[in-house]
């Protein structure tokens, strides 16, 4: 993977990004891509996001947007059909069951090239107990440094199983399809602390697939992206004492302004196994 | 009431707070509870609000969410049941037929707590003349130093037919449950010029029901909380010369930093009668 | 047209906005009319846009709230029966099928007083084919100042076809009703790279055209202010080395914080014709 080489293809390409996505941090995820250099579009009534596809780089479906399942599988099977790549985010996957079945039906229906979540969420896509309540991990379920070869083990089942990439964000971040594996080390915990740090990691992924053909290492160069201006806005936060609305913003304006250097100065540990 | 308290509570307990609210402000009020050290999760499709606030510590309903209204009556009587506190923001209560009806369906089918809204929202909710239009409160409606002694008559018949704590918002902020009443002269005008720092409020107000039991104690320290943070970020719009979109960062930002000493340095005067 | 008149009498005037627009932008634009000093009202539930709107100074609808198109020909036939002025934001107009329907349904419904569009939906208005997907503007459309002569005349005809204002924002703005027309060269390029600097304009001229009668000169006004203030933001962009989420902001702040001064300030050059 090749952080600096996928941003640089997003600024040439400038992919637009079909997002399905929920209504919490939709701006958000428009702005980011923004930031990035990729174009998005936000349709999402079933009746035009098949034709709305068609013109779309990448599309992103974001089960926050339960209300919008139709939708997501319309534009989903159209996208498998023209081969544009789709990134899933089962956000809140096994808080509810109707989550989980909206999950299995559009996994169902879909090929996704990737999905990314939390520990929780990964686990309830595996079908294994989660301690996951509302959106955010359970404590129980967060990948450490002491804990990620089970963690590892059960993302590589599950790529397996569904055929895809499976990225878990959290203090460790793992990428897996199955055959190769990273572990990233990069961001901080204060994207825990605003909405959104998810939802807007997810739609980064799609701006990386539309770019980068194999979708181990689009995911993974994002998930390091994602990180590494985590990392700059956490030093603008502290330098400047502000809080987590800024954070957002910093944290937007570092996709903005980021630079081959900034990649270089390490910005968080990357280990490529396999 | 002790605003320092209810804040360290929210901090230790991170009390996850289910919000069915307006698409207009829900980045915002997500963002707060998570500066506060609350959770939030912002579910709000009719099929899943049962369960997914089975797992809440608090629920938040908002009329401006009208669209909504069967999701929150489902959540709201799942609440009840579960002895989950309600806080309610009657949005606009007043300004069409369709919402003084949805207020009267929800408030006749769910037991809340508190109650916060503007001056006009709240005389609406009491059947009275109000000159609101819109979101905001009319000039005629709004409580000044002159004329509070009217609003705290109506905010206690208010309370005590309705059986919950009422909280009205504005230049001068009135608390009553019928028995005990509260005035707070925090806060600053700038707030008025933000869209959501009354949704703001009563979302944090889910927090603070959630951690404290004495849904007046509660209600009185997050109104107490939200002036304190608005006076923090009004000295820095001033010093900065910013305007009102940076101001809503700043205010959710405060929240993020805000220490006890902020809280004890004279942030606006509270009078506690009866 | 004159800038600094309209933007007092909408501070004095305090216009009530109504506004049926997309959920991506949706807080942006309610924090600008109260930035400008109006006020905003986000009502859009079908059942009560009617009544909501007899109380509006102005009413804006914005085509990326496809699915509540039913609430956009209700509300805009009431404001065309109480002589409110509309304001259309035709956003992706050529896009998809379903939105060349539903502007041809809403037009055919609705008289607007002034639609504000980039090239490539002002293009699919006026049945030309575009070369935008998704919500940008297509390159291949974007007027310079090369190519604004093409652009004025289907303005012009699309001006005098519709009965309507047309403004076409991009590098260069146009203004047209049919009988005079108007080019503005304000503005900076990283508008188009926040989301919502389109449909925060559209919602600015409902501000401008409720304070205004003659809908091109409140338009022509409108679009000089959106311009003053993004170069206003994009000087502070550059001096702070910030991107564009903060950039969204300090749009924001301009307005909030605009002086006569800063309109004098050659903030773009002005050519009304005719």
């Amino acid at each position: 993977m090749n952080m600096h080489q996928t941003l640089e293809r997003i600024r040439h390409k400038e992919p637009l990004v079909q997002c399905i996505t929920n209504v919490v941090t939709i701006n958000d995820c428009a702005n980011l891509l923004l930031a990035c250099g990729a174009r998005p579009t936000m349709a999402q009534y079933p009746w035009e996001v098949e034709e709305a596809v068609g013109y779309a780089d990448a599309l992103v479906c974001n089960l926050g947007a339960i209300e919008n399942l139709e939708a997501m599988i319309r534009a989903g099977r159209r996208a498998n059909a023209l081969g544009i790549p789709v990134v899933f985010d089962p956000v809140g996957a096994g808080s509810t069951s109707l989550r989980r079945q909206g999950v299995a039906t559009f996994l169902d229906a879909v090929h996704v090239h990737a999905i990314r979540g939390n520990a929780s969420e990964i686990r309830a896509l595996a079908g294994k107990e989660s301690s996951g309540k509302g959106v955010d991990v359970g404590r129980a379920d967060a990948i450490t440094a002491a804990s990620y070869e089970e963690a590892l083990a059960l993302a590589r089942d599950l790529a397996l199983h569904l055929g895809t990439v499976i990225a878990v964000s959290g203090e460790v971040d793992l990428v897996c399809d199955g055959r190769r594996s990273a572990l990233l080390t990069c961001g901080c915990a204060t994207m825990a602390r605003i909405t959104g740090s998810g939802c807007m990691l997810t739609t980064l992924l799609g701006a990386c697939c539309a770019v980068e053909k194999d979708p181990f290492l689009a995911t993974t160069a994002g998930m390091g992206l994602m990180g590494t201006c985590g990392e700059i806005a956490e030093r603008k936060r502290l330098s400047h004492r502000t809080g987590n609305a800024t954070f957002r913003n910093d944290l937007i304006d570092a996709f903005y302004n980021l630079e081959e250097e900034d990649l270089k100065g390490g910005a968080g540990y990357v280990l490529v196994e396999g």
